[in-house]
């Protein structure tokens, strides 16, 4: 993989050219993509030509860092489908607020990765980097198996149930959903107005957060720190059950290492509002998905895939009042939520279920990552685990609404503890 | 003008035609379009082909009742041109969300009305149908002009400072901005994801209750209803020296109509962190319109008018600390607003600093509105007053966030308490 940050402090010393990165970039491309599929669109003849001109930009945080864009952003220079046949050589008149963020911060462009059908559950192409039978997750696809066969050192996706945190944790890479809204989803494919997230991918923790903070202007980076020593609460909600025996061993694991580390560990259970946020969230979701697709839908329902058309099909059948009741739910247990977690720094949870299901059909379950979407909460998956066969498994750091930096201080915490326990 | 509730109940009984519907509404537009402008785009024969199919729809709640569109909502079937020259003939692939809403609903869309640039404030060709050469006020210019000249019984707009509530004022119909959110912003320009918010209008409080009510699918409808006496608490803010004195006197006059209609007026004066909050509104607006816009500002800013490239060249020394301070004063306003409005049922204050302006160069200013919008509460333009010259005056009613069946209750009883008052 390759870290953004360690990129960037190269090219500020000048040990390396911007070119040079798009080369090595484009190397993994040529090696993996055939394999992956990561990409829906790839520029990287323009992406060259941007790296020649891309000496002014120096100064700027992610000046010369190759960036891959989930095919779910407009881009008004590159394709924009939405994983759908609907929108097969969509071009949008301008570029995703997002992805000016990007270009703003100085980043290039260098394609759109692979998103499910209007990042819901069909899958796209893409392959899971680590073994390509297995599926690499949900719905920003493409953006999470990028980082993971090097081919970029950052992406950007989105998360509605858990589509930054599953995908990142199937591929082994850090993955960041951060607060509700700190990255704008203005010229981003809606799905769900109140849960549609901006997410971002890179290859560890320290990586995402300086990544963030490029694009949002905030002073996110942790890298150069040494975080103190967190009160981190392991969840074990009432979807615990559902979690691999693997994935279950990756969750206390990670606890012994960070506690190893000097982490106060505690366990924390979570009050009966949460478990009936958790089952809010479809209720929101499907509620906005039948009016924010409510034009795909009337025009196009036969292209739209069966999960989706399912989905859309049924919506009509959640009435507004149990749709405000749903987000009536949700907004108690958000003001619920700091008082539950008491003194804790932070939340350590399942990122996923288990490892990447052996499955190319499904991109598996966003179980225990939609009540925090619901919440608006910073959460981190964690990479450096990994189940028997190998396969990466990922735990998942919840920090308080609008304390991104400090869950990022946690998830590097742990992310550095791990790799200690890994070692010793 | 034309009653949508009228029209609705004469279409169901049989005792006129959706083609005659039309027709009247054609027969406005020759008469008054040439004169006042309201429209950016016109679509009379499809609206005539669609009314002759327009028969099945009889069941639903628009069912044949034509529908003005403001200009910076997508359609897929006419031009989408955000008030500026950069945009011209942009044809985007979907519908908005609020305009699927409209035709789901059996509305239909008749044609896209006139906008300032990008919803901001640089004028359309759009005149004040009460005196052309008055501003109709914007940014909703065309929705609010047509409803008033009669040309449509509907029409949708966007308010993100007082882009609806003003122009309601400025031409004497009821202008309704539900709670934040009720109506999707989906497939809308945005230009700040905090602020923008779907508005409606129509002639009276009853017909703009039940057009919200039928695009939302709640039940929001007033009509035939005989409100309880409400608690109404007159809010002259810190900005109340600005108010002409005949905006000051239309107050005090519908104060008076109320209490002899019943309702329990008094005064209120607004805790300090109001005024915090109105002056964090610009800062939050012109933080988001730079990253929102962000694409148009980069490629085209010699296309942009003159205000808004100000406004977007000066946002680049807004910091992040000091949106996300804004952002806090928003919040702890929204949370201390019930409290300081006690057992009071609604709010009455200006629509707007007075009567609309004796020019096309300005659509007047926004400062009796922002407030309210950052506070995503339901705001209604109530008219019926006038100043001397017959120029109508609008005074505003605001209802707490989510309640917003209660705050029309409250504005149809001032409109009827205002007519009877001004009967005599």
């Amino acid at each position: 993989m390759l870290s953004a940050l360690e990129l960037a402090r190269r090219l500020e010393a000048g040990e390396i050219t911007v070119a040079a990165v798009v080369e090595q970039c484009a190397l993994a491309i040529a090696a993996g993509e055939p394999r992956i599929g990561a990409f829906a669109t790839l520029d990287l003849d323009g992406t060259r030509k941007a790296a020649a001109d891309a000496g002014v930009l120096l100064r700027r945080p992610l000046a010369g860092l190759p960036v891959g864009v989930k095919d779910i952003f407009y881009t008004a220079d590159l394709p924009t489908a939405y994983g759908s046949a609907i929108y097969a050589g969509h071009r949008p008149k301008a570029d995703a607020a997002a992805v000016m963020a990007i270009r703003r911060a100085g980043g290039l462009v260098l394609g759109k990765t692979v998103t499910t059908e209007f990042a819901h559950l069909r899958p796209g192409k893409t392959r899971n980097p680590a073994n390509p039978d297995h599926t690499p997750g949900g719905s920003s696809s493409g953006s999470a198996a990028a980082v993971a066969a090097g081919m970029v050192p950052i992406a950007i996706g989105s998360q509605t149930g858990g589509s930054v945190i599953r995908p990142a944790a199937y591929c082994g890479v850090a993955g960041f959903k951060p607060s509700y809204r700190l990255i704008p989803t203005v010229g981003m494919k809606c799905f769900s107005w109140h849960l549609d997230t901006v997410g971002v991918f890179a290859a560890g923790v320290a990586d995402v957060a300086f990544a963030t903070g490029s694009l949002t202007e905030r002073d996110l980076r942790v890298d150069g720190k040494s975080p103190v020593a967190p009160r981190i609460a392991v969840v074990r909600s009432h979807i615990w059950a559902e979690a691999t025996d693997a994935m279950k061993a990756a969750v206390e694991t990670a606890a012994r290492a960070a506690a190893s580390a000097g982490a106060r560990v505690s366990e924390m259970a979570l009050p009966p509002i949460f478990e009936e946020a958790w089952r809010a969230h479809p209720t929101i979701q499907d509620y906005e998905a039948y009016r924010a697709l409510a034009f795909e839908y009337d025009h196009y329902r036969e292209s739209l895939g069966p999960l989706l058309r399912d989905l859309l099909d049924a919506a009509p059948a959640i009435t507004p009042e149990a749709y405000d009741a749903a987000r009536r739910t949700a907004m108690r247990a958000r003001r619920a939520l700091s008082a539950a977690m008491g003194e804790s720094d932070a939340i350590l949870t399942p990122s996923a279920p288990g490892a990447a299901p052996p499955s190319l059909a499904s991109t598996g379950a966003a179980i225990f990552n939609r009540l925090w979407t619901l919440m608006g909460t910073p959460c981190i998956n964690v990479p450096g685990l990994a189940d028997e066969q190998g396969l990466p498994l990922g735990v998942q750091i919840v920090g308080l609404f609008g304390r991104d930096r400090h869950a990022l201080e946690v998830g590097l915490f742990l992310e550095r503890a791990i790799t200690r326990h890994a070692r010793g």
